[in-house]
C-alpha cells in the first residue's frame, strides 16, 4: 500500500514555503526562518546576499518499527530494539547528507510489564544517541492492548541536502560497506553512515543519495527513477558481505542475490560527477570510515542495465522488500 | 507510569548545546545553528550582537493516539480523530507560544482495509493542516495486527518561548475559552489556540503557560510546580462551559467540578504581570480571538489555595486524568 498512498498524499499535500522537500525522500527538507526560501520576519530579516549561498536547512524524518512486523521481541534484546530505532533513523538523516541534533521518541508499550520493556528499550535508544550525538528532545508513552511499537523523529540540519532527484547522466554510482545478509544479525546494530556522510562532504560534491533499508537493488531503482535516469551496473564489482555468503548455503540463493535484494543494509548508495569519483578512488576506508565502491555509471535511459557483449545491454530487475505488499 | 518514568528519563539524557528545553514541557525548543547557545558553523556563524535580543528558535513536540484508549474508531468518524491527532500536537505548540509550520505523521494500521482507514483519517489530517498552515512535510506507514494508532510530531518556530517554569509570585493566572464536558463532543474537533497565542503576544508579555489536556486543576498545578510557586484561585471565577452544566445533569458531578478536573479541553492557562493583567482584561474576545479570564494569582507557597475568609486559605487539590495511572 505505502507507494501509491504516498503518491496520493504528495498530490493532496500543499506546498508551503517553509517545506523544501516535502514527502517522498529520505527526509523532508524545512527552510530555517530568515533564508530567502522563508518568509522574512522581524525578527529574521533575509538578508539580500543570501540567495548567492545556500543555506542551512533542516531535516527530519520519522520511521517506526513493531513488534511482529519489524522485530521479534521474543528472540531480540529490547535494546538492541531500540538502538535501532534509532540507527535507521539516522540513515535516512545520512542519506541526506546531514546532520542529526535531536531526537522525539514515542514508545506504545503493552500493558503488561510496560516500565520494564520502556527501561530496556530506553537503554539501546541511549546507547545511540550518545554515540551519535543526538538528544533526546522529546517524545510521548503509551500502553494498550497491542504489541510493542517505537516511533522516532530525527531532526537535524544540513546546507545543499542529498535528494534522490540530483542523479544526471554520466554520474558514477558508489556504495557504501558490503551488502547482503543483514538478517543474520548485522541488522540490529546497523551503523548508520552519519561518518561517511560527514567526510564525503570535505572531499566531494555528491549528487544523489538514499540508503539501502528495502534492498540494494530496489532502493538504487528507486532513486535513479526519482531523477528520470537509469543505471549501467557492473553487477561484478558490487560488494557482497561475508554474511550473504554464509547465508547463501542455506538459502537456495547466491551470495550475489541476497546482496542484490536483501533489506536492511543501511548502506549508502550515492552518484557524483565522474572527475569526484576518480578523487573518491584514491582515498581510503581510513580516509571515509568505511570503504566505498563504484559500481556502475548513471545513464539517461531508465531502468537499471548490465552490458552483455559490446555495445548490448540488458534489463536487469530490482527485487526487495516492498512494504505492505501483502496489504488486501 | 508516565510521570515517573519521564523524571527517571530527564536524569538520563544528556544535555546538548542544540537543546535549550528538553523533556518536561508542552514542547521542546531547539536552537538554531548560528544563535549564541548553538555551536556557531562556518556556515552560519553568530552575530556579535546576537546575545542581546532573544533569538529565533525551533519547538517540536509529539503526542499519539490510539483506539480503545484515546479515542473509539466504532463510535466517532475517523475523519474527527485524524483532526484531533493534529489539534492535539497544534495546543502544545500553542502552549509554548509558537507558530507551527510542518508535521511528520505515522500511522499503524490494522491489516484489515489499511487503504479506507488511512484515507479518511487523512481527510481530517489534511483538513486541519490546512486550517492552520502547516504542511504535512513526512511520516510513515505500516500495517499490523493491532488497533489503529495515529502519532504526529509537529514543527514549529518561536521567540522566547512560554515555558512551565516562568510563573512568578505576584503574577495573575488566566484561562481561555470555558472548562469541562469536552467529552460530550467538543474534544473531537478541539480549537488549538494557536490564533489566542498570536494575538497575547502582540499584547502582552506571558511568563508561564500550559495546555488543559488532563484537566483545568491538574495542568494548572503542573505548570505551577514546575516554576516552584502556587496559586490562590478565585474558585467561583473558573470559566464553566456549557457542556460542563448539560453533563452535570446525569454525572452526579457539579458543573465546577467538570470544569475543574474534564481532560482534553485544550485550553491556555498563561500567567502575566498584573500590569499586563489590566491591559489584558480591557481586551475583547474579538481582540483575542477568544474570552481569556482571570482565574488567580500566583503566590509563593506551593499547592493551589483557595481563601476562606480574610487571610484563611484553605488548599484545594487537583484533580484529572494521570496517564498510566492503572498501569502496574
Amino acid at each position: 500500500m505505502e507507494q501509491s498512498f504516498l503518491a496520493y498524499l504528495r498530490g493532496r499535500t500543499r506546498n508551503l514555503p517553509s517545506v523544501a522537500v516535502g514527502i517522498g525522500d529520505d527526509a523532508a527538507v524545512l527552510n530555517f526562518p530568515g533564508t530567502p526560501e522563508f518568509p522574512s520576519t522581524p525578527e529574521s530579516p533575509a538578508t539580500p546576499d543570501s540567495a548567492d549561498t545556500p543555506c542551512l536547512q533542516q531535516v527530519a524524518c520519522t520511521d517506526q518499527i513493531i513488534d511482529g512486523v519489524d522485530f521479534r521481541s521474543d528472540s531480540q534484546p529490547l535494546a538492541s530494539i531500540g538502538y535501532k530505532s534509532i540507527a535507521i533513523n539516522l540513515s535516512d538523516i545520512a542519506a541526506m547528507g546531514a546532520t542529526p541534533t535531536a531526537a522525539l521518541v514515542t514508545l506504545t508499550l503493552p500493558s503488561l510489564n510496560a516500565t520494564e520493556i520502556a527501561g530496556e528499550v530506553y537503554e539501546g535508544i541511549l546507547e545511540a544517541c550518545a554515540e551519535f550525538n543526538v538528544a533526546v528532545a522529546g517524545g510521548d508513552l503509551s500502553t494498550y492492548d497491542g504489541p510493542l511499537a517505537i516511533s522516532v523523529t530525527l531532526l537535524g540540519t544540513v546546507t545543499a541536502p542529498w535528494l534522490r532527484t540530483g542523479a544526471k547522466e554520466g554520474d558514477a554510482i558508489f556504495v557504501s560497506g558490503s551488502l547482503g545478509g543483514s538478517l543474520s544479525g548485522r541488522h540490529l546494530r546497523p551503523i548508520p553512515r552519519i561518518e561517511l556522510a560527514n567526510r564525503l562532504r570535505q572531499h566531494v560534491n555528491v549528487n544523489a543519495a538514499i540508503d539501502v533499508s528495502d534492498g540494494f537493488s530496489l532502493d538504487l531503482d528507486r532513486m535513479l527513477a526519482s531523477s528520470r535516469v537509469g543505471a549501467e551496473l557492473n553487477i561484478e564489482q558490487i560488494p557482497i558481505s561475508d554474511a550473504a555468503h554464509a547465508m547463501s548455503k542455506d538459502s537456495n540463493r547466491s551470495p550475489l542475490e541476497h546482496a542484490w535484494s536483501d533489506g536492511e543494509d543501511f548502506e549508502l548508495i550515492f552518484t557524483v560527477d565522474e572527475s569526484d569519483a576518480a578523487a573518491l578512488e584514491e582515498l581510503s576506508a581510513d580516509d571515509l570510515s568505511v570503504n566505498v565502491t563504484r559500481v556502475g555509471s548513471v545513464v539517461g535511459r531508465t531502468g537499471l542495465w548490465k552490458r552483455i557483449t559490446g555495445s548490448k545491454l540488458e534489463r536487469v530487475f530490482p527485487q526487495g522488500y516492498v512494504h505492505g505488499e501483502t496489504d488486501e
